[in-house]
């Protein structure tokens, strides 16, 4: 497979497209390509293209877009992830992680029990960055579908807003919770991840009474950062979607 | 839950049992309990008692066992981790969550591919430290059964060594390859997964000649360090044993 270049700008033309800044750098200064090199071009929105490049300065480098290629087949269950900020790289590598395992969405959620606040999150531009984390990540592994990551809520904020939830819960949760035998077959969902510290009782209570499911995954304790990945794997395997 | 001790020596005995060092400085400087407090202690091979604590003096402390417990029930599939060694911390997060996913063993393995060598990993100790890790790791996710960290092997030897083995593959792996649709019904597999850079053509040829099952998990790549994880619970939950 040729390097692929993510482009939001690119649908069906006949003119040269400019590559975007950070792609440009990639692709001239790391990877080195320049006129007549072969690429693939997509656009986040899971359109995909052979392409060549046309042209490399200083300042811009542009493709031109030729065939319309099929891209990787997006998973059948639309996944959103509402998750607590977990810390630094931990985020980092979750981010990445849930994107090749095909989320449709990010939302980065502030708990009670979550070690950082929505201040601290705006003020160091981390959504930013995740969403250069899910680029890089759409670009590594094949999706020509880049997930958007949305800005930080708090989990009250974020419990109105969510389509389907399902809250991840300990199985010594207080509320009663199904296990994945019981999770009904749906085309989409959001999986409601909380903190290394566990739900505070009052979000257990809150997400119930906003229509949340509440889930639990098998019998054992899981590190909060393995939680996402177990819960995505084991939702999307039981749903006949992997 | 009261806080767990692993005491390999325990068994059904009526005498009072002494801690491990570690175990002991655990329970009398961390935690800094004394005679009196209750305790759980269980041996490593699924027995567990509920206990108290009948001595702690700078150099020991001893434990009461009680009624004998029933334990954390283990996964219905026994799987076996045979993994390429992940580098430093990635390595030590990769051996907490398969055990708290329920592996019975991990199986540390040099491949052509991996960024460290055999002698490294004997010079630094690495197999006691993650040793040490599955210890914390059954004590805090609840099982009493902490699995066995074998010593590293290089994969051609270690392919001659494990039952069942089915090898992790990307999708466009030269041989062909099953997928999680048609993984037969199994009590009991090893899961062979591979190092950042991937699987040597070499090795895919020695692990098929060996009789190993190639498997694919989706179309997406992972990171190596995130495959196991998946593996696991996508085998786990299509064999509906989670």
């Amino acid at each position: 497979v040729p390097p692929r270049f993510y482009v939001p700008a690119a649908r069906a033309q006949t003119d040269a497209i400019e590559l975007p800044t950070d792609e440009a750098a990639h692709l001239s200064r790391v990877l080195r390509l320049s006129a007549g090199d072969r690429v693939r071009v997509f656009n986040g929105r899971g359109e995909e293209w052979d392409a060549v490049v046309s042209e490399t300065t200083r300042t811009r480098v542009l493709v031109q877009l030729e065939t319309r290629i099929e891209s990787a087949k997006e998973a059948g269950v639309a996944i959103t992830l509402a998750v607590s900020v977990l810390k630094g790289d931990k985020m980092d590598d979750l981010v990445r992680d849930a994107v090749m395992l095909g989320v449709v969405a990010i939302q980065p959620l502030v708990t009670a029990r979550t070690e950082t606040t929505l201040a601290t999150i705006e003020r160091s531009g981390r959504v930013a960055r995740w969403q250069r984390v899910a680029v890089s990540s759409a670009k590594q592994c094949g999706r020509a579908v880049v997930p958007e990551i949305r800005p930080a809520l708090r989990f009250e904020d974020a419990m109105k807003a969510v389509q389907t939830p399902v809250m991840l819960v300990e199985p010594a949760a207080a509320a009663p919770a199904r296990t994945l035998h019981d999770l009904p077959s749906l085309d989409a969902l959001t999986l409601v991840a909380g903190p290394e510290g566990g739900w505070s009782e009052d979000e257990v209570r809150l997400g119930t009474a906003s229509g949340a499911m509440l889930l639990t995954l098998g019998a054992q304790t899981l590190r909060a950062d393995a939680v996402p990945i177990v819960a995505i794997t084991a939702v999307r395997v039981r749903l006949e979607d992997f």
